[in-house]
């Protein structure tokens, strides 16, 4: 190589993560793991174009500031065409959908996405502007039953609680009804609700004294602003609990719609007994910020580490495409924050990271001349859905076991090294060989 | 809803492919299947993200009007970040990763990669913007055997040949080496090797004719011309077949790099004679665009439709990432046009198109009361692998049935209707039903 080249230094491009093949390796364990998951309730996957007409994406006013507008290198002057640019979730783009798709799709339209969105994010440490959601929802015509709203929550569990690495974290589902508290405040300060649902959305962060203080300055009284403190306060697993729990405060308060969403959320608990105790509450302190809610909310925290904030989240909506279609779509939701979960697993060197290869096997080739029957062998292995790479070269077998090793594969076979010998296989992890058919081994 | 909300009826955008479930469904499939070979041959993943700097994507010219660059739309004046676009291969993110990565990766370096790429086309029909590819390339430190030129296209012929839907296609990987073409050339026109090859690489577009007159322009002698027209004549399955007419050519034009490009593409068809007759040719008018190629190449057609171009492309290339590290870093690769191909096998109605759900089992729902016993068979066959939806209201069975039919979901389940009842299981495409065991029925 000529020393006079140019050399230029790649470097890695902030928010944008890339993973080594070891670790991609189990990244798609985790996606693997979620489709099958969500696949065995029976959600069907669509796949949306990275990019949406700007307008479709604007029409949710709220993250406009993030959005990455995309165009072409050498346009030319006059181009008439529409402006495009990166989703920057997966909610808007299934709105669209469903009222493009709407006559062909059967309803419950039950649908999985996983796919990446972009922010336009400064660069900062910790922040992705390209990442992965795992998202599903339930849209119906007209009236979606509540056993959706409890569905939801106990696929998240199952998925979460079984991720690679996940085992030992202690994480929470929680669960609320937006419906109890806006019929609190519909009682006494119904054209606050907006506000104080910001002030409450933050509690976790700043805490009960300055959530009291910051509701003092929305003009609440002290019996209003207990209320409140008494409603947020609420944590319980039980059903019961939480019937007996709000009734005594709505005492005082009565009101329908205080009383629909405890009762909602009181058969969102029932029909989560069979989760392990605690996994999923009811927590009246959560509200989710974005506006579109308008009943059951989910929230997941680490026990060990609620500031982080939530994993994977979601609620109930009156309406998706109300913007695009003449029929009412109410749905609920609920999304893994794909990326950001999978880094803090692998910042914490939590993930089981091993191997650089899927493969299961390396065949090592003893010569050149027994190249044609260890090809063989290896497709016999791979018929029988084994994944197997044959070593390039007839290197020293010691090289080529070095290379299984650097690589994490975890079986070698060796050959015949003539037309009299027999297959042997050797566990890297135990050490163990002993004689194998390629027609019939399997990983024990 | 009110009739006064304005409806904004979304539009797909040209050149950004979309599917419904059902399609989407196949496409799954394919994906599946790709990866499942890659994977049996050792081949790793790696997902580079969507976007590079723009001088990465840019040090390789040729396209560089095709490139989308992405900008966030309320970015402050004064940001000082590098311009970032959207990449539009999968070969020049693999020459930055490897490069950034180098001291990590073991060699040969072998990867898939399976992402959507983007190019800023004006929209025309048939034409994407963003489309997926499928490649494989192993990468060596000094020099790759090449035992990898001939392993490329038995895999993709493996992968081909069993896409759901190709079955009855007739397609053709042709192959040759560029080094033919220049040795030939470098005894009497090493200067014109660029203008010669964009001619013949036309040579299928444009007819043997219009080649000849086209290299008369390049002041060719007749008898260069019809060495040239002698060599690119030949297309042959057999390696003797293959070696007898280049070594008649070559008796005139002695050229050390002609013969050792004939020598390699023996090599390749001797090691290719395990796949079906005429799978796969040497074609020697088979040159490849773009300038990287140095040795092997391969191109894949539609017997019936060569016109169409090809659909599985690649080759050998002598240095992946000259430009950003000082090791000499040999490589082949080969690709798949997957969305391109993808999209012929959809307008032609040969993709096998089904399901619009991935559920093998509609659960029926017999009554409110029956909910929990028939949710936990439900949750039985999915412990053992079945994909079960479980229908949400307890609505008259035809209605449920209804559902599954017009979802495509192939088994309808009835669960016990008291405690007295037992389960059954009907088959949709057969009309019969049978008694079943939740912990133990399988798909037939």
């Amino acid at each position: 190589m000529s020393d006079k080249k140019s050399i230029y230094k790649p470097r890695p491009i902030s928010g944008f993560p890339e993973w080594l093949p070891e670790v991609r390796l189990v990244e798609q364990q985790w996606f693997d793991h979620i489709r099958r998951v969500f696949e065995s309730y029976g959600f069907c996957s669509i796949e949306t174009p990275s990019v949406e007409e700007i307008g479709v994406l604007e029409a949710k006013g709220e993250v406009d500031k993030e959005i990455y507008v995309i165009e072409r290198l050498h346009k030319e002057d006059g181009d008439k065409e529409a402006r495009l640019a990166l989703h920057f979730d997966q909610t808007v783009p299934l709105a669209r959908y469903v009222a493009q798709n709407f006559n062909e799709l059967v309803f419950p339209f039950k649908r999985y996405q996983m796919q990446k969105v972009w922010r336009g994010e400064r660069p900062q440490a910790g922040r992705f502007r390209e990442f992965y959601q795992c998202d599903i929802d339930v849209i119906n015509i007209d009236a979606l039953p509540l056993h959706f709203d409890a569905e939801m929550p106990a696929i998240m569990w199952e998925i979460l609680a079984a991720l690679p690495g996940m085992k030992n974290e202690k994480i929470q589902m929680r669960i609320s009804n937006r419906k109890i508290l806006m019929g609190l405040l519909g009682e006494f300060a119904p054209e606050k609700t907006l506000s104080v649902t910001r002030v409450i959305d933050k509690v976790e962060k700043i805490g009960i004294d300055r959530t009291e203080a910051e509701l003092k300055n929305l003009d609440l009284s002290s019996s209003e602003i207990q209320a409140i403190k008494d409603l947020i306060a609420i944590k319980t697993s039980d059903p019961n609990d939480l019937m007996k729990r709000v009734t005594s405060l709505s005492q005082k308060y009565q009101n329908n719609l205080l009383l629909a969403g405890t009762q909602e959320l009181f058969f969102i608990l029932e029909n989560l007994k069979h989760l392990p105790p605690n996994s999923c509450i009811a927590d009246l302190s959560i509200v989710r910020g974005l506006d579109y809610y308008t009943g059951i909310v989910y929230e997941t925290v680490f026990l060990d580490d609620p500031g982080y904030g939530s994993i994977c989240s979601g609620g109930r909506y009156e309406d998706l495409a109300s913007g695009y279609i003449n029929k009412k779509l109410p749905g609920v939701g609920i999304s893994i924050g794909f990326s950001r979960l999978f880094e803090r697993m692998r910042l914490q060197n939590k993930l089981p990271v091993n191997a650089k290869s899927p493969a299961d096997i390396l065949m090592v080739l003893p010569s050149e001349e027994r190249r044609p029957q260890t090809a063989n062998a290896a497709q016999a292995l791979r018929r029988r859905g084994l994944k197997v790479e044959l070593y390039h070269a007839p290197k020293k077998i010691p090289d080529q076991m070095k290379y299984a090793s650097r690589k994490g594969i975890p079986f070698v076979w060796f050959p015949p090294f003539d037309d009299a010998g027999k297959h042997e296989v050797k566990d890297m992890t135990t050490g163990q060989q002993a004689e194998a058919n390629p027609d019939k081994w399997e990983k024990p």
